[in-house]
C-alpha cells in the first residue's frame, strides 16, 4: 500500500482515483473547494462529477500541503488552465523523490506551451525528466464501472514510467509505457482538432466515408505537426493518439465534435460557443496548431480549413470542396521522409 | 474519355462505374450472369447490390472477351474466391498495355496468398509490378451519393499507380497514390479480425474504452504482422489501414462486427455462421493470420485470442481478461524496432 495525492477532484481524477484505491492504495484526493471535498469524506461520493459508490482508501482534502504529505507519488488532473497555480502550490510541499504524474490534456494559449512544459517552468527543482504524463482512450464513466481500459504512462526517465504503470496497472486497467512524453501530450491535445472536423463532416450530412478520410489525413497531418517539433510518430499509432481519436471521434459526447456538428449545420462560432456555454478546447487548439504550422512550415490542410470556417467565416461545404479538389498526391510522402530522417 | 472495363457487378463494382462514367468515361461493366447484365441495360439500375440510378455511359455485358475490348484499364472486383477464375479468363484477352487494377479484399484460405499473387499466378505474361490495387474506407452507398471519399491506389511501377489516380479521382472521390502493394492488401484483409474483436467488445458490454483499447493494439499487431512480411509500417497510419479499419469497425453494417458481436452474446460459432447465412470473411482471415504469425514468430495476443474463441471454446470474458493481465510492456517497443531496421 503506498500513499498517493491526487490533485483535482473532476471526473477522472476520481476515476483515476477508484483505479488506485482498487489496488490497494491509500489515496489523497484534493478539491480547491473544501465543501466538496467533505461531501466526499461524508457521502463516499462525489456526485456532482462522476457518481458512484467510492472504495474504501479515498480520502478527500481541500488543504493541498495535508493532502500530499507523505506521498510517493503525486497525480495532477487539473484543468489546464490551472496547471501552473497548482504546480507552485506543490513546489514547497512535495516529499522528497515524489514522484509527478499528470493527466491533463491541452495546451496553453498564447505561449503554446505543453502541460509538462508549464509544470517545469513553475517548478524549476523537479528533475524535468521524472515528469510522467498518463494518456489514452478513456471516459471516466466507463473507468469507474472497470470496464477494460488501457492507457500509456511516458516519462523520459524509464524507471519513472515504470513507477506509474505499477501503481496504476490491474485486471481492468492495463497501462503501457512509453518515453515520447512530447508524443503523448500533443496527441491528447491535438486530437481535438479532429474531432472537431468530424463533427463538421456530420454536420454537413456526409458519411462514414468522409469521416473516416477526415479522421485519417487528420491523423496524418499532427503526426507530421507532431515529428516536426521532436515527437517520435509512432506515438500517434498508439493509445493516445489513434486510440484517444477514434474515441474522440466517434462519440457523440465529445463537446468538440458536438461543436463542430453545429458548425457544419451552418451555425457561426460565436452562437455555438453561446450555446454550449462551457469552453471547447478544440476551438483553441486550432489556433495555436495553425501558428505552429506556420513557424514550423508544416502543411495542415485540414487543420486550415477548420481554422477558415472557425474565424475567417469559410462556408464548411467550400472548405471540404477545397481538400477535396487539392493537388494530387502521394499518401505517405511526408511521413516516410520524416522517418527516414529519424532512425537513419 | 477512356473505355474501362469493370469485372463484377456487386455493390463496389457498381459504385466504382459510377465514378469513372461521372469521370467522362466509357465504363463497360461486366456480370457473369446474363440477366443481371440485361437487367442493368434496360433499367439503368443495379437493383439488388446498389439501387441508385446509373449515370450514362455505363453499359453492361456478360461477355468477358466484348467487355474488355478496346479498353485500356481493367478493374477486377470480384470476390475473392472468383480471381483466378477471372483473371485466366482475362489472360488472353487483356488489350497490349492496358492496366490490370484490382479492388477485392481477402486473403486465399490454405495457401494464404494475396490477390495480386494470385493474379500474379494466373496471368504470369502481365508485369507483376503493373498490378494496382486500389483499397480505402468506402461504403459503396455513400460513392453512390457522391459523399466525400477518399482511397489509395498502390503499385509497384509508380506510372501505374498514377495511371489509376488519374482515372478515379474526382471533386467527391479523392485519390492518393502508394508504392505498398503489400500493406495495401494485407491492411484490407487483417482489419476483418479487428472488427470481429470490436463485434466481441460490444457483444459482452464493454464500453468505447475497451473498442478502442482493441482497435488501437489490433491495429499495432497487425502492423507487426505486416512489417514482418515486408510491408511498409507507415502504410497502416493511412487510409487503407486506420482509415478502412475505423470504417469497419464502427460500422454496426459490418458483417464481421455482427458476427463479433454474437460470439461476444456466448453464441457458438456454428450458430452465428448459420444464422447469418452468408460468408464472414474476418473468421477465415484469423485462422490465416494465426498461421502466418506463428510461420513468422510475430506475437499476436488479440488474433490469438479471437482464434480460441472461435476454434476452441475459449469463453469471450476470458480471453479479454487473459488480454488485460499480460506481462506489463512497453508500448511501441517491437514497432520502433521495425522501424530501425526498415530505415537504418
Amino acid at each position: 500500500m503506498k500513499k498517493i495525492a491526487v490533485l483535482g477532484a473532476g471526473s477522472w481524477g476520481t476515476a483515476l482515483s477508484i483505479v488506485l484505491a482498487d489496488n490497494g492504495h491509500s489515496v489523497r484526493l484534493w478539491s480547491h473547494r473544501a465543501e466538496q471535498a467533505e461531501a466526499i469524506n461524508n457521502t463516499k461520493r462525489n456526485e456532482r462529477y462522476l457518481d458512484v459508490e467510492l472504495p474504501e482508501g479515498i480520502q478527500a482534502f481541500s488543504d493541498l500541503n495535508e493532502a500530499v504529505k507523505g506521498t510517493e507519488a503525486v497525480l495532477i488532473v487539473v484543468p489546464a488552465k490551472a496547471i501552473r497555480e497548482v504546480t507552485r502550490s506543490l513546489q514547497h510541499v512535495l516529499p522528497d523523490g515524489a514522484t509527478i504524474i499528470h493527466a491533463t490534456k491541452g495546451i496553453e494559449p498564447v505561449t503554446l506551451k505543453r502541460v509538462s512544459e508549464m509544470i517545469v517552468e513553475e517548478f524549476p527543482e523537479y528533475p524535468s525528466d521524472d515528469i510522467v504524463v498518463l494518456s489514452g482512450p478513456s471516459h471516466a464513466e466507463e473507468v469507474a464501472l472497470r470496464h477494460p481500459t488501457t492507457v500509456t504512462v511516458a516519462a523520459k526517465n524509464p524507471e519513472k514510467s515504470k513507477h506509474a504503470q505499477n501503481l496504476f496497472n490491474s485486471d481492468t486497467f492495463r497501462v503501457y509505457t512509453s518515453q515520447d512524453v512530447l508524443g503523448l501530450e500533443l496527441g491528447g491535445a491535438l486530437k481535438n482538432i479532429i474531432a472537431l472536423g468530424a463533427g463538421i463532416s456530420d454536420g454537413l450530412g456526409y458519411g462514414d466515408n468522409a469521416k473516416s478520410a477526415l479522421i485519417t489525413r487528420g491523423l496524418a497531418e499532427i503526426t507530421r505537426l507532431g515529428t516536426s517539433l521532436g515527437a517520435n510518430p509512432i506515438s500517434f499509432l498508439g493509445l493516445s493518439g489513434v486510440g484517444d481519436l477514434i474515441v474522440t471521434c466517434t462519440s457523440v459526447h465529445s463537446r468538440n465534435w458536438r461543436a463542430g456538428n453545429l458548425l457544419g449545420k451552418g451555425h457561426q462560432l460565436d452562437d455555438v460557443l453561446s450555446e454550449m456555454g462551457m469552453v471547447v478546447e478544440g476551438v483553441r487548439t486550432v489556433k495555436a496548431a495553425y501558428q505552429i504550422a506556420e513557424e514550423q512550415a508544416v502543411e495542415m490542410p485540414i487543420t486550415s480549413g477548420i481554422y477558415q470556417i472557425l474565424f475567417e467565416n469559410k462556408n464548411p461545404k467550400d472548405a471540404v470542396t477545397q481538400l477535396m479538389t487539392r493537388d494530387k498526391r502521394e499518401e505517405m510522402a511526408g511521413l516516410d521522409q520524416m522517418l527516414k530522417d529519424l532512425y537513419s
